[in-house]
C-alpha cells in the first residue's frame, strides 16, 4: 500500500490505476507467500519484510508500466533486496521491515525501469529467492493460481482490531465483553486470570510492560488497558500510558495461566478464557471467540472500520480532515488523481 | 571501504581514525564470514551483500562513536537489512550487492545512533542472522578470535589482477606469459585451448561474450583480450571492445576443454593449462601458477598495485590527479582530514 501510494502520488495516477496497482502487488505477494516452503517463516524470516518486497515491486512495476522483461528484472533485483528476520520482533526494527519492503520494492522497479538488469530466474532459479531463503516453493500455486481466486477475496483479509500482537486480540475482546456486559468498574477488580495455551502465552512473553513496545507483547497490559479504559487503541499504546501508576497497578492484578485443556485442543485457533474475581467475591468468566474479529469469518462492520481509522488518524488530523479523508478513501475508484487522496491524508 | 569513506568524509575525521574504522569493519566482516556455516554461501547467499552489511555497520559505528548498546542495535538492525543472492551473478545486480551492503550498514549505524532499537541477539539469537541465514555458526571463531591475528594479516588479502571473475585470473596470467615469452603476434595464433576442471569451467560459463557483463564470465574473451592487447584491464572490459570484430574473431579460435587429470587433483586450487597452436605448426603450452597473483602467497609488487590503480583511475582522473591521489593514499595515516583524500579522488 505504501509503495502504491508513493509511486502513484509521484505519477499522479487515477484512483482506478492506483487500485489496480495495489491489488496487483497484493495478489503477487499473497501467491508467493502461499507457495514458498513454510520453512521460510518458521526458520526466522519475517515475511512482511521479505515477501512484502515483491508486492511493492509488482505494484510499482504496474504503475511504472514496465515491460514484461523489465518486470522480471524488477522481481530479480527485489530478490536481492528482500530482507528481515524475526530476531527483531519487539524492537523498532520490526515495523521497519514493512517500510523497508516498500522502499526496496519501489527502488527495484525504478532501477529496472532505467535498464538495470538482474538474473533471469530471481524467484525459482537454482540460487533464486525460493531456494535460498525458503528451501523451495510449490510454484504451481503461483502463475496458474493468480486471480483464481484473488487472495483478497479468498481467503480474504484481516484487520487488526487492536494495535498490538494479534495473538492477544480474541482475549482482549473477551475481556471487553466481561467489563461492558457486567459494567465492571476498575476498582471492583481483585484479580484477572487469562487461561491459554503455549501458542498465545509464549510469543506474548512480557509478564509486565514498562514501554509501548513491550506492551504490544504483554497480555497483562492488554487486560489492564481494557479494564481501565474499555479500550486499547493507538492512544493507550504509548510509553506514558503504559508506565502510568494506574496501569502498573492493574497489570500487577493480572495472571496468565497455562491451561492444559486449551493446549490439548491444538494451535490452529487463538483460544483463551478470561476470568475476573470481583472484590465482592463474585467471579466472571468469558471464553474468547475463535473467529478473529476483523477477519474473514467475522469481518469488521463499516462502523468498526471507521472507528479504527478515526482513532489512528486523530493523532495527526482534525475531525473535519478525518471526514474529508474518509470520503476520499470511500470514493477512491472515482478519484481523478491519487494526489487528491494523499493530500487529504495530511493536516492542512 | 565505501562505508568508511562516506561516513568519514561527512565527519571530516583524520586519516588515522578512518584507517581504524576501516580495519574494524574489515575484521568484523571477516570473523563473521569465517564463523558462519558454509551453507550460507553454498546455499546461494552472496556474502559480499549479506556479511558486508555488518562490516559497513561496524565501521560506521566506530566512526560515529556509538556506545556498546548502540553498536549492538546497529548490528541487529543490519541483520534485518542484510541481503543479496547469487541468482544475480552475471547481472548488474551483482555489483549492486556491494553498494547496498555499504548503504545498509551505514543506515543501520545512523539509525542506532538516533536511538533506534533492534533485538538483543541479532547475530546469534534463536532467530538471529547466523541461524536464519546460515543454519548456525561457530561463534568461538568470533569474539575470542578478534585481532588474534587480524584477518587482514592472516590469511591476508587478495587484490584482483583483472576486473573479472577471479577463477580466470591464473589462466590469464599463463596466457600472458606465453604471448610475451614467445612474442606471439595475434595473427600467428591458429587455436587456443584452455584445459581446466569443472571448478573453473562451470562458473565461467559463457563460450562467447557479446557484452562486458558476459565477458567477465567468459574464458575465450579473457584469452582473446590478452592475445590482442597483452592486457585485460578496465578499458578492455567494455561493450565496445568485447563486441569488436577482432575480439569476436579471436574468441572463435579459443576452445575450453574439460581435463580429467586436472579435475582429479581437486577443487582447492585454480589449476589450468593454456595451449596455443601457432600458424607455423608449433605448439606452446603453459600451466597456470597455483599461487594467486595478488594474493598472500604471491602479493602484488608496489608497481603492480600502482598500475592497477592508475588503470582504473584513468577513466576519471588526469595523470596529474592520479599522482596526487596516490600520494594522499600512501600517506593516509598522516592525513589530517579524510576529506583531503576524498577530494583527491575527484577530477578538479
Amino acid at each position: 500500500l505504501a509503495a502504491s501510494l508513493a509511486v502513484g502520488e509521484r505519477l499522479g495516477v487515477s484512483g482506478r490505476a492506483f487500485l489496480e496497482a495495489f491489488l496487483t502487488g497484493f495478489e503477487v505477494e499473497c501467491k508467493i507467500a502461499e507457495a514458498i516452503n513454510p520453512r521460510h517463516y518458521v526458520g526466522g524470516f519475517h515475511s512482511t519484510g521479505t515477501i512484502g518486497t515483491f508486492g511493492a515491486a509488482a505494484s510499482a512495476a504496474k504503475l511504472l508500466k514496465l515491460t514484461p522483461p523489465q518486470t522480471a528484472h524488477a522481481i530479480g533485483i527485489a530478490a536481492s533486496m528482500s530482507s528481515g528476520i524475526r530476531v527483531n520482533f519487539g524492537s523498532m526494527t520490526k515495523p521497519l521491515h514493512a517500510g523497508r519492503a516498500a522502499e526496496n520494492g519501489v527502488t527495484a522497479a525504478e532501477l529496472a525501469s532505467r535498464g538495470f538488469t538482474a538474473g533471469d530466474d530471481g524467484l525459482d532459479g537454482e540460487w533464486g529467492f525460493f531456494q535460498v531463503m525458503g528451501g523451495g516453493a510449490d510454484v504451481s500455486r503461483i502463475v496458474p493460481a493468480l486471480g483464481k481466486p484473488f487472495s483478497i477475496v479468498d481467503p480474504g483479509v484481516s484487520f487488526k482490531p487492536y494495535p498490538c500482537g494479534s495473538l492477544g486480540h480474541p482475549t482482549m475482546d473477551a475481556m471487553l465483553k466481561l467489563v461492558t456486559d457486567h459494567d465492571v468498574k476498575p476498582d471492583r477488580i481483585a484479580r484477572v486470570r487469562v487461561r491459554a495455551g503455549s501458542n498465545i502465552l509464549n510469543p506474548l512473553r512480557y509478564k509486565t510492560a514498562k514501554t509501548e513496545l513491550e506492551a504490544k507483547f504483554c497480555l497483562p497490559f492488554m487486560m489492564a488497558s481494557i479494564a481501565l479504559k474499555r479500550r486499547a487503541g493507538i492512544r493507550e499504546f504509548t510509553d506514558e500510558f503504559v508506565s502510568s501508576p494506574p496501569v502498573q497497578a492493574m497489570m500487577s492484578r493480572v495472571d496468565t495461566v497455562f491451561d492444559q485443556a486449551i493446549e490439548a485442543r491444538g494451535f490452529d485457533k487463538m483460544r483463551s478464557i478470561v476470568e475476573i474475581d470481583l472484590t465482592d467475591g463474585r467471579k466472571l468468566s468469558q471464553p474468547s471467540d475463535e473467529r478473529y474479529r476483523g477477519g474473514p469469518e467475522r469481518p469488521f462492520t463499516r462502523e468498526e472500520l471507521h472507528e479504527k481509522f478515526t482513532d489512528c488518524a486523530s493523532l495527526i488530523l482534525s475531525s473535519d480532515r478525518i471526514r474529508h479523508a474518509l470520503d476520499a478513501i470511500e470514493s477512491i475508484d472515482q478519484v481523478k488523481s491519487i494526489r487528491d487522496l494523499t493530500a487529504a491524508l495530511v493536516q492542512a
